[in-house]
């Protein structure tokens, strides 16, 4: 695979983009990293072309052909060069749980992580509820296990690492510690950043609680 | 596999149980199928003691090990089972394609259907519009293959054809002709009925309106 072109259509503060990033790094792949800068307001056309069905980042294109959807993109990496760095376990059961898990996260996490930022009152109380709950099912699942996927940083950590970037802005609108709330939890995030694949694919997240301030501004939340 | 046991903990109308239905039958897999009687009103135990964190059918369970959300354990079906009846094409690029489209269906037609049965009035024509204006999208990517894993019934065509018994009543409730609005979309599921893996896995489409008239009384809905 020495000649394949692989394109990462992005946006830098996107924790689903984060998944690819961290993926392609774990797996050494050399990308081309596009930035989508007109995510908010002008979306180019580059992103329509590849993603015309969502219209939205991350888009992995790899030999001019889009995957679209970043745990499908993950699943694409680790089946595309599957010799170096396995994401996902050997065995279909715990495949089968790892995809459960970031299932999970996709259905559950995102929903409620907006609402602390992206609202006020009592729909935030309620995201703010719904997202410590969250977090504590998954703590659950991550029992005495370093990561998700056991001795081995895999599938499930790739999915649920890029949202702790925006830990800070979370604890900051909706005034809590998740420390205090799921200790186990930001062990194992803390642990995930000492990877460089984490660390160099993960914005500071004094950079994100700055963009959902804009954001905010611009919804008129504040 | 001979001494294998695997049972299917579902409800009768739920088309994502009619998904591990149809690929437990594509790989010619027996298996117990269990009811799930008071999903409405009282869940049972055991759905409680496999499925604890979604709390829905269906939930397959091979020997003794549960596999929640439909789309995940047809990947399992897929891969436990792999020697027969493949459902995934053997390509990575396709193969992502294949999990985009059911991600799509999951994402998309069921939120928009469940408005044509389930509300009134405006919600309801926007349900209706959203819905027609998905099977358009699905029309398009199946083009002038007879399937949408092309000349073979697969991961796609399992994804969606349970949404058919339903349409009946979508029909009913939503005043509209899917044949007249997509008459390519029923072509295609019509040629899936004649598979026995289908036409056994599916319900009957009007005890499906008489149960959907049951949930429109009791939600209040007429």
């Amino acid at each position: 695979m020495a000649n394949d072109e692989v394109i990462l259509l992005d946006f830098w503060a996107s924790m689903f983009g984060m998944r690819l990033r961290i993926a392609l790094a774990e797996k050494e792949i050399k990308f081309e990293y596009k930035e989508e800068e007109g995510l908010i307001t002008n979306k180019s056309s580059l992103l329509l072309e590849m993603n015309p069905i969502h219209k939205k980042v991350p888009v992995l294109i790899h030999n001019g052909k889009p995957i679209c959807e970043s745990i499908i993109g993950v699943e694409y990496i680790e089946e595309v060069w599957k010799d170096k760095a396995p994401l996902l376990p050997s065995d279909p059961y715990e495949r089968a749980q790892a995809r459960f898990w970031a299932d999970y996260i996709d259905k559950k996490l995102y929903v409620s992580s907006r609402k602390i930022w992206g609202t006020k009152g009592e729909e935030q109380e309620a995201g703010k509820k719904d997202f410590i709950e969250v977090l504590k099912v998954l703590e659950g699942e991550l029992g005495e296990k370093p990561y998700f996927g056991g001795d081995n940083f895999g599938f499930v950590d790739i999915a649920l690492i890029g949202f702790y970037s925006w830990f800070y802005a979370y604890e900051t609108y909706g005034i809590f510690s998740t420390e205090a709330e799921c200790p186990k939890f930001v062990a194992w995030a803390k642990r995930c950043m000492q990877r460089d694949s984490v660390a160099k694919s993960l914005p500071d997240q004094h950079k994100v609680l700055e963009f959902i301030q804009m954001l905010r501004q611009k919804f008129g939340i504040e």
